[in-house]
């Protein structure tokens, strides 16, 4: 995969100066009929004393990590990894 | 930004079968000296009720949301948002 900037169909006197040289979405498929993805956590709730947070947007149990990170850093040469929220014994 | 499958630098018969379709990395500029970015919370730690984290990788107060995911969202089309940790009233 290799990104060009094409800029055939947009006249250069208006955008050119704001082309985001980033232009990619980071979520491809979670959710995609949903305006904005925003997911909430009560912390008192948590079971587990550490519970890992997806933020690949690549996890099949999303909005949990299931180690997709791994696999996404592996193919791009990225750096992401999860929120890990720790909840220690009372 | 268009972008296209290049195939002129791979040779077929080795890597075609395993091009992503997405291979772009999602945290262009935040930590990439760490080989992987994982934050932790302890979340009886948490000061506040409401704490948002950041899952968009744009966020110039990381790993806490500012917001930026609204700009992420405007450029790209993208509907990315942040985790909510949530810390009820005792």
């Amino acid at each position: 995969m290799k990104c060009v900037m094409t800029r055939s169909a947009v006249p250069s006197t208006t955008r050119v100066n704001s082309v985001s040289i980033r232009a990619e979405v980071i979520n491809p498929e979670i959710r995609k009929t949903e305006d904005k993805v925003v997911d909430s956590v009560v912390v008192s709730e948590l079971a587990k004393p550490l519970t890992p947070y997806c933020r690949c947007w690549r996890s099949g149990t999303f909005p949990l990590c299931d180690g997709s990170h791994v696999k996404h850093n592996k193919a791009t040469g990225d750096n992401v990894g999860p929120l890990l929220l720790k909840k220690p014994k009372e």
